[in-house]
């Protein structure tokens, strides 16, 4: 037994037992240690952003971190957008980071890189394992980091030596790490917000975190029937519980302009987990924050406390029994589109209408997709998980994760084409690990977020460079052609008809697909 | 005119005339300025490693910078990887990255993170402009360090407000940047050379940097072949000029125990811009410092120092006339396959046997093609860039890089199929810009180096576990569908005959290529 044994027993007497991984030759006693391990199920990402977006959309949909496994700086350095998001996400994740053994570093070998630089923005907690015998204890502390409330991104660096140095015969097994219990809200917080309520002026809760969920989400719900708030949530959020028999939550726009619209007659803004609302980007002459001054924020719950306590002790301090009903969707009015040219609103519109029951929804559709969450209220009922930290190329990985995770739920994927190309080996791993994935890629040819942004900044004819920058046009990207290229069948569509068809029939059938929706 | 126009305008006046590009929405004053300057040329990349890997291409061939466009941390974080190699291989680059606007970052919006510190591992230099007013002398200030030789990674973080912010009409135009002139070596370092050339004891001249080229070459190409001193370069260098009418270089070998069997005679190692030889990695029981401990190690030219001169009046100190010969390759004497099953050894034999002539040979084959260089000292004159950082994913954009900065030229990527993966988003851009760039993937479907360092660690016969970790298979990557999906034409081979017809073809005709070398 050496120290990447004792590092994989301790993983694994803490539940911790799929591994995302990327390794390469620093990590070869720790991959030769999972080799000694079969309870732990490893899963290889051809890029490291898949490796660090599939663990966030595996913890998001397990409740519990999986592991990475990454090689050096750069290895690392692969991993780091999606690690932004997760850390944005509050996932829980332990990532691993072989180095350089600890004697060989001062030689500055090309491969060489200051691990804990390059780890430091991108995680909560950076640990640097000191030696095999420091293994156990020090692994426990990047688990007990990673699982506190809501979730936390630990990474441990593993130096070489440490990993291939034998431990004594009578080395203690690892134990579970024991929690904290979670911090709880104040009875003051509940008073603030109750009184908020009653005042009977426009008051929204802005919901985020595991207030999006189950027994908080339903006290939510609650609420809102009862008292007439309006429910919402941040713009972007980790996972939440959707569908025509849930509280239906609003997303807070993107665009500033109708962020601004969307709070400005909010008197009493109530955060439950959530943060007080800033515009992603700056614009000249725009806000940053977003909602109106003379808005009173009332904090209910800080993202450490325990959100389902808060909400059902508010909706009792509000005198709601805990059977009284709660709000639900308007009725549908609008028929769905039945044929015509695709267009992404009738993307949204048929694949909200289809959603299987119990799906897990994975969105980075950015422009094309914001409707979809008008319809998805209508929707069965089912998971929604988005891209949180804003850095694009986490769609594929996160449905990959996630997949892992439930493997008896389907995962759809809204996925736009410029952001999927980022992490597109995801598709690979779909097809190897045998996911129940489909995709479905708003193939609109074009990075559009950022056509509207030039508007923005007055450019209304872009230019020859803009064009080139902003256009994926030139050639077309053959969906179709990489993803079976990567072994995930796929069909292109360009009708409603198609569109309508091809997704039946990857709903149907178990495993990964991917249509091509040209909009 | 603002703080956008003052940088592109700034990047201009220095030459800087190649922007590769995968700018978001905090970068649009930044495009639209790019919009207002048609001589800029810019490279969009699909993903950020395709930006960053392209630009140490174009640098290595251009021998000037180009400029990157990239978006906050996470964008910038996707683009380390290839930073690390370009920092190892001293390429000058300047890195623009976009951040918030300077009083946005206060309120930490979704995509905030400390841009600078994801930037310090894998910069020679970074800077943050504080105002549009500042651009300019901060702009000239990284392109002097980028510049430096022999060369440096500058990242320069542009506040999206100083992008925006106009500036007095009266501003000046941007001046060229003055570098100050090379250092040169001083007289006891030749003559300390010289000394150990003149013993008669063992000696090997180690090359690195501008030593592997044009007249610093030539002048150790006549110190060999008058004095017999062995010349070597170190296992990845910038670029190398190879072929048969110039003197051959050995490659340090990369394997440890080959690299000392290497070295185990030499009684003097001249260091010629290169470094004192270190093992990639470690391993228990071998040693981490390459040369014999009883080796004297003289420093002839440190890698900032002027090469050419320095190897020039080494040559001369050693009275070796300048029209004296230089060393040359010995005769090949084996034939090169011409039929059967394709093997590694045959795609290097028949690929060094018909590169074109002034050919650009980018090389991440790895294991794979590590006899190429034995045999290319018999190939037409080329020039052949290595992955310097050991981060793989370099070899698809490095060679489109190159391509950009020698239409002229064709060239041939040697890419290993694990690497290749990592950033094969390059090949739409090789598509989108027509670059003449025939790519030739080794599909062995495995990380071979991997099941290698496992043997090492002692893994004999690999688990379930480290076999899923270090195969391509089930399912296997189909090059020719993801390449055409990316716009590039493919064909795939698995026979000598079949490679060769397949590469003649690729040569005799202009833009991008792809061959899947099944072996």
């Amino acid at each position: 037994m050496n120290g990447a044994d004792s590092l994989c027993d301790t993983l694994l007497a803490n539940d911790i037992d799929v591994c995302f991984a990327n390794p390469g030759t620093s990590e070869m006693h720790f991959v030769a240690a999972l080799d000694r391990k079969p309870r732990m199920r490893c899963v290889l990402g051809l890029f490291e952003g898949v490796v660090t977006g599939a663990a966030d959309g595996y913890a998001r949909m397990a409740d519990k971190p999986a592991a990475t496994l990454l090689h050096l700086g750069p290895g690392l350095g692969n991993g780091l957008a999606n690690l932004h998001n997760a850390k944005r996400a509050r996932t829980p994740m332990v990532n691993v980071v072989g180095d350089h053994a600890t004697y060989h570093v001062q030689y500055d070998a090309p491969l060489t890189s200051d691990v804990e630089a390059v780890a430091q923005p991108m995680s909560h907690w950076v640990g640097r394992i000191r030696d095999a015998a420091s293994v156990a204890a020090q692994t426990s502390e990047a688990i007990q980091v990673a699982r506190q409330e809501p979730g936390n991104v630990s990474t441990l660096i593993l130096p070489a030596d440490a990993a291939w140095t034998d431990l004594p015969d009578d080395t203690p097994a690892p134990q579970p790490v024991r929690q904290a219990p979670q911090a709880q809200v104040d009875a003051q917080a509940i008073r603030a917000a109750a009184q908020a309520i009653r005042s009977g002026q426009a008051t929204t809760l802005l919901l985020g975190g595991a207030a999006l969920r189950g027994r908080a989400l339903a006290a939510a719900g609650r609420i809102a029937h009862a008292t007439g708030v309006r429910l919402a949530a941040e713009t972007s959020s980790r996972r939440i519980e959707r569908g025509a028999n849930r509280p239906p939550v609003v997303r807070l726009p993107y665009p500033v302009d109708l962020a601004v619209a969307f709070l400005k007659d909010v008197r009493h803004l109530v955060l439950v987990g959530s943060r007080s609302p800033v515009a992603f980007f700056a614009y000249p002459g725009k806000p940053s924050l977003l909602a109106p001054q003379e808005c009173d924020q009332i904090v209910l719950a800080e993202p450490e406390q325990d959100l389902h306590h808060a909400l059902e002790w508010l909706a009792d301090e509000l005198g709601i029994p805990a059977d009284a009903p709660q709000t639900r969707p308007a009725a549908l009015t609008e028929a769905v589109p039945a044929e015509g040219r695709l267009t992404s609103a009738a993307v949204n519109r048929v694949a909200a209408a289809l959603l299987p029951d119990n799906a897990i929804v994975c969105d980075e559709s950015i422009t094309q997709g914001r409707e979809f969450g008008i319809y998805s209220v209508h929707s069965a009922p089912h998971d929604w998980l988005q891209l949180t930290g804003g850095a694009i190329g986490i769609g594929l990985p996160l449905a990959t994760g996630a997949a892992v995770a439930c493997p008896d739920r389907k995962v759809v994927l809204l996925q736009a084409d410029g952001s999927g190309m980022y992490t597109v080996q995801a598709l690979w791993t779909q097809a190897r690990e045998r996911l129940d994935c489909l995709t479905i890629i708003y193939a609109n040819r074009t990075y559009a977020t950022l056509h509207g942004e030039m508007k923005n900044v007055g450019v209304i004819q872009p230019g020859e460079n803009a064009k080139r920058m902003l256009d994926l046009v030139d050639p077309h990207i053959d969906w179709v052609q990489v993803s079976q290229g990567l072994g995930v069948e796929a069909v292109r569509v360009d009708t409603v008809e198609g569109f309508t068809q091809a997704m039946r029939a990857a709903l149907a059938r178990k495993g990964p697909f991917l249509i091509e929706a040209v909009i």
